[in-house]
């Protein structure tokens, strides 16, 4: 059977993982995923100051872990549809339990960065 | 009262600390250090592969957002402690379920990425 991983460990592949689903993009279109299928214009349009490189590149890489699904529907113009996997869904919901949590505490956060008690 | 952030705005401040939270060196210092205070040097045997740079530089991030306490004792040699504050437990806590669940499902995710089902 196959081991879990090890985050602290650099030679582990769970780095990778970590890497692509808390990278500035990953963890806001899982976000915004989690809300249901989309497009690609509707994701880009979705997350603000994303470059269209930026989220292929991101999807790219959720798909290739198996997070993400994209449906390529053959007409003109094209149109691809990007859903999450039963995997993803999982993945997604720790993210926003992640992101939940600093969108209610930035008042708190920014309160320790001028210095203040929160 | 202050706001709660929203993380697809672009201009958002809770984007910055989304960036320190989930940074590469981020989420390893939060999971250690949930686990009690710990020394620069234990941090740093800790996590694999970190820099003593990029380690001051993530340390300096938590403790500017008010996550991580740093405690320098006047000492020779110096001894600096490093604790999570309340607010940076809290945080800790979201990115442990997060990482936890990536070493746990990191079969799964393998299996997506070689082509086969999990």
């Amino acid at each position: 059977a196959a081991h879990r991983g090890n985050l602290l460990a650099e030679a582990c592949p769970s780095r990778e993982v970590l890497k692509h689903v808390t990278s500035r993009w990953g963890v806001l279109v899982l976000m915004v995923l989690e809300t249901g299928t989309h497009r690609f214009s509707e994701l880009r349009r979705s997350i603000g100051g994303v470059s269209e490189k930026m989220l292929a590149q991101t999807l790219q890489w959720l798909e290739s872990d198996g997070l993400v699904e994209r449906i390529a529907y053959d007409v003109v113009p094209p149109h691809v549809d990007y859903s999450l996997t039963p995997l993803g869904l999982e993945a997604a919901e720790k993210v926003r339990q992640l992101s939940d949590w600093i969108e209610v505490n930035l008042p708190r956060v920014m309160a320790a960065q001028s210095g203040k008690a929160a």
